[in-house]
């Protein structure tokens, strides 16, 4: 800061001033009850002023993300067993599959170990509900994406009451202890509820039936889904506030705004990743012998 | 075509002239004697005339490579069985990883099936050497790509003389027979060979050992695989001969300039894809019956 002729306060350098970090302007606190209708879900919270300079700015994040997951991966190669996990979590049409498309897709994808998770097969019927997510994370060095995931378990489980009460109680603890033993293990979790509105659902449902390109996404069994949205929504309130935890926070993404929507998972990544700040590893061979050895050498 | 003025016959559209398509360019024949030393490495068949050229180029097949690929997806929910196999060999560092990170880059990720073969586990080894490689494959409406593959157990299998003579020539038979039933199955099976020389390899290796941060990236045992070449190349020249099929054929794709492997692989893509030709599935609900009951529901 300097003092400007006034006599009042000036930033040298405004762009620098210090933000709240985007990770604490979404994070559910957890352990309190969350009423997701006091979220707007066309709010752009810490985001760009519009969508031209939400598009460049997600864009010019891509460079960064790829050069951290780099040196994330290579810290791998030398024992480093951290790695990242991105659960998307929302509505039908919420932008799940538009997030692995469009951020996800800002990768290298060779590091990234995506996983669509859908209806339960019998084999994963046949095992504890989280062995199948289980069989899909990400290893060391890796930036594991799911597409829905454990949290299913208590979504539609509850909704549609395929569980008895006491089981899908039990299923939150579970879930808390299962991600506390993947902090411990060196995986970073990022959960986002990507935040829609009734009226947004049903823009997107109505641009899928109009478009004949799209229709092979849309599916009647929607509809029938998107009758139960109030018990949706209190399954996701009840979800967002036991399983918030400090290892493992749930991120509330307003997801109205594509751009916003992809701005904010991109900028989420990016600090986390940029907190780990993986470095790549030191040589563990002799420099100057492979040097030598390799000027010389003749086929 | 209009005649000219003077007579002659002129194309009115001279860009849309036909070329050969790069598929006939640089396939191998197969059943023929391959000389590696009769290719250029450093060579642009086809190619746009300089790296400026290529890059855009490339960057200008992305929106087409995914749009196919989007219909490949959407085609495979409505039953179509078809799919693509990228297969990447060539020595180290010539480029398998790279053409991931530029050229798959292009695509949704989430419709990608990455594998990169490395050294076979006890497990791997304890089954035929085919079994590791069926884990891996894609599903309908997927693009799998290899990095390294089934050659790996007559390349380096040869060279390193890890199975015996007899096995070894049985296994180049039962490859064919493995990707005839591929492309029995649906699945288009694109394989490129990275052609690099010598000294190109050289060069990329000092490049790791001169850069701290691709330390990571170097392997002393590279050196002593590199004191093989010889061997390895005529390794690749029996198994491009044996395995160079109708239904699978090899391409052999001039690597020392990465401009140039990035856009040829990207077009060989772009060829196999078009000929697919993969289509928006037929909506299988009634549309206007969905439309209307989206407009009036309510929560």
């Amino acid at each position: 800061m300097t003092k400007a002729k006034n006599g009042k306060k000036r930033d040298k350098n405004p762009v620098k001033q210090k933000t709240t970090p985007l990770r604490d302007l979404l994070r559910i606190p957890g352990g309190e009850p969350v009423d997701l209708t006091s979220h707007k879900t066309d709010a752009t919270p810490g985001g760009p002023k519009d969508k031209a300079a939400g598009v460049l700015a997600t864009a010019r994040m891509g460079e960064r993300l790829a050069d951290l997951q780099e040196r994330l991966y290579a810290a791998s190669t030398a024992g480093d067993r951290r790695r990242v996990l991105l659960v998307l979590q929302g509505m039908d049409t919420s932008g799940k599959g538009g997030t692995v498309k469009h951020v996800i897709g800002q990768f290298n994808p060779s590091g990234c170990r995506i996983k669509a998770f859908k209806a339960p097969t019998p084999e994963e019927l046949s095992h504890p509900f989280l062995w199948r997510i289980t069989q899909a994370l990400p290893v060391p060095g890796e930036i594991g994406i799911f597409d829905r995931s454990q949290y299913e378990d208590v979504l539609i489980a509850r909704v549609r009451e395929l569980v008895p009460p006491s089981d899908l109680g039990r299923r939150y603890g579970r879930i808390n202890q299962f991600e506390q033993s993947l902090a411990d293990d060196g995986v970073t979790v990022i959960k986002c509820f990507l935040h829609i509105s009734y009226e947004q659902q049903r823009r997107r449902l109505l641009e899928r039936v109009d478009n004949p390109d799209k229709h092979w996404k849309f599916n009647p069994g929607d509809i029938e889904e998107r009758a139960l949205w109030p018990a949706y929504q209190e399954a996701y309130e009840i979800a967002l506030e036991r399983c918030s935890t400090e290892h493992a926070p749930w991120f509330l993404v307003p997801a109205d705004r594509k751009w916003y929507r992809n701005w904010a998972i991109s900028k989420l990544l990016l600090e986390h990743l940029s907190a780990l700040d993986p470095e790549y590893p030191k040589a563990d061979f002799d420099v100057a012998a492979a040097r030598e050895q390799l000027m010389r050498d003749a086929p």
